[in-house]
């Protein structure tokens, strides 16, 4: 998809395959070969990485300005602090700020629950909702009735992967729902035998929210187009030094 | 106080006077030779430096093994990023959770709110707390009826630097309340004409929580020892090294 999407708008884009066995030092050295290539403007690594790579040691390589996803600590750091700007903001977080401003729903003063806490989506969109000025509240598995802490929120931002968790009445009434879990579930009415179902239950969340992203087709799409975004942005970036 | 606490302890420390009118390019080069020191194991620069000196830059130019405050982007992205370490924990917020943790209040599944979202205290206590699964809030300066998030907490900190802000009927009963806050307010009685007191109003406060620190003897003294504390792992790691 991202590929696609790369060809689409014209952004040329390419795969470095390696097998599986591969050692960390040869998948480093792949990527200072490409932080090394200025016709490179950004670097994914697609993850997860063979469970005898060290993911933190490899993303750590990654050249900062070239870091188009934003899971660089350093970009993380900066994305969290006050006063600061990261040179990316992660692909996901920055879809789901970019779905709500363009629904025009204001952020600031509002309360904001985020369900998850991953590094790629839960963690950074809790950051970005608090410094556009929402209060937010981050709940994960060991939170206790988080269906009472969701029903307060007016921005719900749903990112544990755990299918339909999320019901109608745990809902506020006019609230906006971002869905970016991606659940397979069975479905024997389908060739494949499943489906993709969000964190929320849609059907029950159509009924109570003033917004609400579908799945598939709702934050995936705007991720892409995010991780586009910030590779034009690096570009240009570039070319103006 | 910093230095009292050093000599106490035996580690030895000093202090590079600089004047106001200092440049930013002297004063990162005295950060370069306190980095190169050998016999240098932690650094800190005094803020708030002078205006016409770039915090980020002068901080960011700190050795990431010295930077005992832990200040740091990339250690304050390490800090907020699951399966990821600092090397450092920035000291008020570390001292917090030693309070916690040696007055037997456990903080796994808890509701905690953090009053106040800086750099140096709100912001890294929410995430050690996060990551010490606290179902976290984080109120700040744009958060509606922060009375009635603070009142649902089962752990309170206290950094908004807003003297006495925190009533006692805010407290939920039996909440632990770490008080962070130091402001200065009017007192006639007093010599120097005012006296100190944290974001609570410690009285009050004391006939609802079930813990509550003072201002001041409560969370600045444990901050200077999680200085010493940082400064001494650091010199072991190198030493290790």
């Amino acid at each position: 998809m991202k590929r696609k999407a790369c060809a689409e708008v014209g952004i040329k884009s390419f795969d470095v395959d390696l097998p599986e066995q591969v050692s960390e030092a040869d998948l480093v050295e792949k990527v200072h070969e490409l932080n090394a290539n200025p016709d490179v403007h950004g670097i994914l690594v697609q993850l997860p990485l063979p469970k005898h790579i060290n993911e933190e040691n490899v993303l750590s390589e990654i050249s900062i300005e070239k870091d188009v996803d934003g899971f660089h600590p350093l970009n993380i750091g900066k994305l969290a602090m006050k006063g600061r700007e990261p040179l990316f903001q992660p692909c996901t977080p920055k879809g789901c700020l970019e779905l709500l401003h363009r629904s025009g729903i204001s952020i600031k003063g509002k309360r904001a629950v985020v369900v998850g806490r991953s590094n790629i989506v839960g963690l950074p969109v809790s950051l970005l909702l608090m410094k556009a000025d929402a209060t937010v509240t981050i709940v994960h598995s060991h939170t206790h009735n988080p269906e009472s802490i969701i029903r307060e929120a007016d921005i719900v931002i749903a990112a544990a992967g755990q299918a339909m968790m999320i019901k109608g009445d745990w809902i506020k009434p006019g609230a906006a729902v971002i869905d970016v879990g991606t659940n397979a579930v069975d479905d024997p009415t389908k060739k494949s035998g499943y489906r993709l179902v969000g964190d929320v239950d849609f059907q029950e969340a159509c009924k109570v929210a003033g917004w609400v992203t579908p799945v598939p087709g709702g934050v995936g799409p705007m991720t892409v187009a995010m991780l586009l975004k910030n590779t034009l942005d690096g570009a240009k970036r570039k070319i103006e030094q």
